[in-house]
């Protein structure tokens, strides 16, 4: 599973400033300064249709820092969207033991930002729930916007991959009826990167393996080609009811294995190591903290 | 039911550009040349505390324009959140009429921008379905952000009090076993304004009179204090999971009388006129047209 990745982009915090560059297996080159005043993050790469010319620009370059110097920022900061796929694996839909038949559709929600933190960053336990899970999954960004486009154009507008924790309150997603808002909202409960892996080829995304592990036991591990609604349906079908813009993230749903469905459940807990981990894109690690938390 | 309204911020579309300023009875004070560089829009008012500032700098002012001839915008163009409260009036569990009790947490779900027009400008029905529906619903825009927000402290937190028509494609609300995304994300299927009314008093959200008429007939009309989750609790519950920051909308629920509960249902149609209006707030008007489809 392990094979070399390409050159890809990351967004950091380093020497007390935001930045974004290219990741090599040699490090991190810095093209916060040369690129800055045109494009404000990397949000502003893909839409400006960038992504190869920072890629020429680092060619050659000896690395500014290695990677376990910085502190990762999720991949687009401020997407205007950032869409999760619910239910998205066979077997996963088994797992709700509720007798239904699997959807036709896929069940759609939204995070925002500010649940998610980069990699190698810390997920934060609330201290409203000990319920905290994890959600392995890929993660796509659209490069080319637009409404209703067509399945077979799909990947055309994908400009990047890369991958998600889509960490969750379990108790609280069933607070109310309908809708898991809350309980996949929580400042810090998720993550997102490590960092953008450009897109250009269908073999990146068609059957890719996709593993979770916790403290180094595999959870959760099954490959695309098995997703109930693949990366060209999401695409169109997210596409027919909002139009698509540059930056915006689709989380493409978590296969079977999640805390939540062993006997008794397991919960994350402070210590925890979690990896996501997906081939060509690469493996995104957290740990989990308690929130140290204020109130207002 | 028709009082004076105090002096209300608006964004608006005007001689080729995006603006914003005060309207009173009179008119609209256009303010955007003398605050534009300060403030990009009136989120960036509220972030910095500036809504008594633009309020003094119109004082005695003769408006630049009249309400007719601009096109309103909705009042924050990209609020970090915006998020929606379901079922929110008792007679409205009701009408689900599956035997549950009234649930004891508020559903909740989030919409896009993009999925709202502003005040006079149609709504838009997709070619995907004909169940476009209405939901008039009093909205709050958060001026002081803050987490874990006490009730008793809620309303300081509270800059401005605006319109929802949470307009809604019904049919898509249930395409996935949970979660309504779709159905509430059609693009310009909502609308937000027609202006932000500076919230001072308490009495401005406690109990107040809201009515939806299409084409002149009361289709809903309920008071505030009828609400199952107050807005003091609902700032309460939003901040227990995310961290509340300036211009953050939250529109909270609709009563009873949906197009979706008539039997057979009615639903919207190009040519209807559907007006919110809320004692000290105003009134929301907007038509409906079907959309001229693209596709890519």
């Amino acid at each position: 599973m392990t094979t070399a990745l390409p050159a890809r982009l990351a967004a950091f915090h380093a020497d007390g400033a935001d930045r974004y560059g290219v990741v090599t297996d040699e490090g991190i080159i810095d093209l916060s300064q040369e690129f800055g005043e045109r494009f404000k993050g990397l949000k502003e790469v893909i839409e400006q249709g960038a992504i190869d010319e920072l890629m020429r620009a680092a060619e050659g370059r000896r690395p500014d820092y290695q990677p376990d110097a910085v502190t990762f920022l999720i991949p687009v900061a401020n997407p205007e969207k950032l869409i999760c796929v619910g239910v998205n694996f066979p077997s996963r839909n088994e797992e709700y033991k509720d007798g239904q038949a699997a959807p036709d559709k896929p069940s759609l929600f939204i995070r925002f930002p500010r649940s998610f933190v980069g990699h190698n960053v810390n997920l934060v336990r609330p201290p409203e729930s000990e319920q905290l899970d994890y959600e392995g999954e890929v993660t796509i960004v659209i490069g080319k916007g637009g409404r209703r486009i067509a399945r077979e154009k799909a990947y055309e507008h994908i400009a990047a991959l890369t991958l998600c924790n889509e960490g969750t309150i379990r108790d609280w997603v069933r607070h109310a009826k309908f809708n898991v808002t809350q309980g996949k909202n929580f400042d810090a409960t998720g993550s997102i990167g490590p960092w953008l892996v450009p897109f250009r080829d269908a073999a990146q995304l068609d059957d890719i393996e996709l593993t979770t592990r916790v403290n180094g036991e595999v959870r959760q591990n099954d490959r695309t080609s098995r997703m109930m609604f693949d990366f060209r349906y999401i695409v169109n079908y997210v596409s027919t009811f909002t139009t698509l813009v540059p930056g915006d993230v689709i989380v493409c749903g978590t296969p079977t294995g999640a805390g939540a469905r062993f006997d008794p459940p397991v919960w994350l807990k402070p210590g925890d190591v979690i990896e996501v981990e997906a081939d060509g894109i690469g493996t995104l690690i957290n740990g989990v903290e308690d929130e140290h938390h204020g109130t207002d």
